[in-house]
């Protein structure tokens, strides 16, 4: 049997957002000022997001309406297929059925566009000129920067300096659709001097990049900022994976036992389990949730359940989160899309309600899974996807250990064809497993700010 | 108004492959055995390739059916997306109306598994074990590798040298799909020997890997070739891309005035354009047909249209086909697929019979096009579509110049994700524009064999 693809016509694309704050048992704690730790209200954000989207933070709509212009953009990839991996599965010899959702047919060639389309069409109605932003690997970056062409905004991208240097070319994409990509940490910025200053030779991080950008958009009345995941609108924006998927499975005449997601920030993991994990909530159908995260950056396994900040620099604001410090810098691993020291609020709380599992995976386990993917079902995942794909292949062991048939879904949120020199790497045996103890783990928590 | 996407049902998808041979008002000239200066028949081909791939080679049957195992792979990706490029036409702010099929979505990003499931398959069916090719820049052998991994093939790649070192991701992809990737010339062939013995720091030409990898595959009972271009059967297989655009432009409610498409082996040309070009052929419909070819390899605008070889070894059949001569080694520009010395027979032969129209451009006109399509429609084109996409905006802008409007058709045959450092020699202003003089064309033409 062939591998199976289920279309979703356009006419059953999902017109509104699926908002999971609705069907929370409790709230996720307030977001909290860094000056008076006090509960943040929309004018304080003001300065970083456009209205629209501050109101779809702390919305607690079920629907939200997606505007008819960010419908027509998603309608050039979407929706996106939903696959039944029967080639994998019979690699496997598991009596498993494993579905997953591709994303990897975006022009950017990951789910990131869903919310970078949406961030680039508010910022634009509320008459914003220029957007900044952070990217480590890129993906996030030049997701904004073509969403940015689309809509005639500038975008400004602060690039983690050790990607700048090593991985030219997702900055190629990114300056190909005419945004302005700076290596981080640079001298156009306070946050970044101080760093030089201190450490000239430093190769930035996540958590300093943010600070850059930060600064950069706080400093100009026409300019914004804009995040990849961890904001609550940003994962609102995914839900367009899950609900698609959910359609598409009712095409199949299933429905999930078990959905497997891969967690940085937390967004890809939010758009296909939020939809399922609702209709859990309201008593609807019972589903599993993992999410998998690399095992050198465990922040869901081993990070505490605290305020901290989202950058290094300390100029955002306090949200409480499972963390393992803003000054943690993960372990070089490949999959640079999930080396963020904290993780998506929302995701944090469900896992603290006990709502979802969570597992760290080593990175050689996922490199391997990728490539078995890859021979069996011809596309080749990004290293973040390949967390993915591990965990679900895990859960197929699991049945054919058990002998029971189960139905797997899985996000495949990326393809890896800007990955290639990772996949060499893991080919030419130079990739090693990484896991933080205790003891270092403690040493990154005890920088956290006491609240 | 945004770029539109007509969508084909799954029940819409070619069930046959549409043979062009059916319609020419003559047949193309015999294929001649490069011993006896015969016709070729079947037998002599056998060790090259399956027999029923050289069935289709000589059929004149209009519609070759699609085997169901084949279809069922296509559907993973097929029917690919054909836009309405409403986004560039406001750009170019043309009256023209512009759509674009997109075969970038396939796993290995570009038109070229069309056919690779399809030779696949057919050795599959004939108990071969392993199939060998030639690759430039890498679309092919990463196709083939990929469709190769899902029946079971042992896939080798005779990657030209230069390549083979400066680019090494699509060399990734194919190892990662589980292919054997040889630098040429090698030492494993006598082709390669020779051409090492001579010169020991060649870096190879497309040429020479034709001739390393059709060796190889004689050598082996259990090992055929495969070509990625070029052939009526590979011409063939592609003919699914324009009858899916055929059937979407229905939907659209439209018929194009003037198709373009990117020639270097004449595939994807081809797959766009046979559709439409037989409907004419059969009287049903008028439609000009635009063949845009680099003006560093000009084979249809300045080579021959005689008998040649589609090897530097010469261990080929003889076709006829334009060509610059089977040592031309063209110059280093950055559309690898393209840097072929001949041209389809098929193709060739169109243009003889004044049935198409071909055109040579400049790269940095092409770089620019491709940079300004990104930006309006999002996509990245590989360099050589970018060929088609600097020929489609000619065509707009002349609609514009002369104050009409027409409806213009082009194949996106590939995205630019692998293309990456050529991006970013443009954008630093690296590239150069290169045209041969006259003289240099003569000089190659003159190692014609004299038939």
């Amino acid at each position: 049997m062939e591998t199976v693809k289920y279309v979703l016509t356009e006419d059953r694309m999902p017109t509104a957002w699926y908002n999971i704050a609705a069907d929370l048992p409790s709230p996720p704690p307030p977001v909290l000022h860094p000056g008076t730790h006090q509960p943040v209200g929309p004018a304080d954000l003001a300065p970083l997001f456009p209205m629209a989207l501050i109101l779809q933070e702390v919305s607690t709509e079920r629907a939200v309406e997606i505007p008819e212009e960010v419908q027509a953009i998603y309608r050039q990839w979407r929706p996106t297929p939903l696959y039944r991996a029967r080639r994998l599965e019979r690699a496997l010899d598991t009596p498993a059925k494993i579905y997953y959702k591709y994303e990897g047919v975006s022009p950017a060639g990951s789910h990131k566009p869903n919310t970078a389309v949406a961030q680039a069409y508010y910022n634009k109605q509320e008459g914003v000129k220029r957007i900044v932003t952070e990217t480590g690997a890129g993906q996030w970056g030049s997701s904004l920067a073509f969403a940015g062409a689309l809509f005639g905004l500038e975008v400004e991208v602060y690039m983690v300096k050790v990607s700048y240097n090593q991985k030219p070319y997702r900055r190629a994409l990114m300056e190909a659709y005419g945004a302005r990509v700076v290596a981080s940490p640079s001298e156009e910025t306070a946050a970044g001097r101080a760093i030089l200053a201190e450490h000239p030779d430093s190769t930035g991080s996540l958590g300093i990049a943010i600070s850059e950008a930060v600064e950069r958009a706080v400093q100009r009345d026409d300019t914004k900022y804009a995040l990849g995941s961890v904001l609550n609108h940003v994962l609102l924006h995914q839900t367009v994976v899950g609900q698609e998927a959910l359609a598409q499975l009712e095409l199949a005449g299933d429905y999930p036992d078990v959905i497997v997601g891969c967690t940085g920030g937390g967004s890809n993991f939010a758009g296909i389990a939020f939809p399922f994990i609702g209709a859990r909530l309201r008593g609807e159908r019972e589903v599993r949730v993992v999410a998998v995260e690399p095992a050198a950056c465990p922040s869901l396994t081993k990070g505490r359940y605290v305020y901290d900040f989202g950058d290094t620099g300390h100029l955002t604001p306090l949200v409480k989160m499972h963390t393992l410090g803003s000054t943690f810098v993960p372990s070089g691993i490949h999959a640079g899309g999930l080396r963020y020291h904290g993780m998506a609020p929302l995701v944090s709380h469900l896992l603290n309600l006990g709502q979802i599992e969570a597992v760290a995976l080593q990175q050689l386990e996922t490199f391997a899974a990728g490539i078995q993917f890859a021979r069996a079902e011809g596309i080749l995942p990004a290293p973040e996807a390949n967390h993915a794909v591990a965990g679900a292949i895990r859960e197929a062991l699991r049945c054919k250990e058990e002998g029971t048939s189960r139905t797997i879904l899985f996000n495949l949120c990326g393809h890896g064809h800007f990955d290639m020199q990772a996949y060499m790497d893991f080919q030419a045996g130079k990739l090693k497993d990484f896991e933080y103890s205790d003891e270092e783990v403690a040493m990154a928590l005890a920088g956290l700010p006491s609240l």
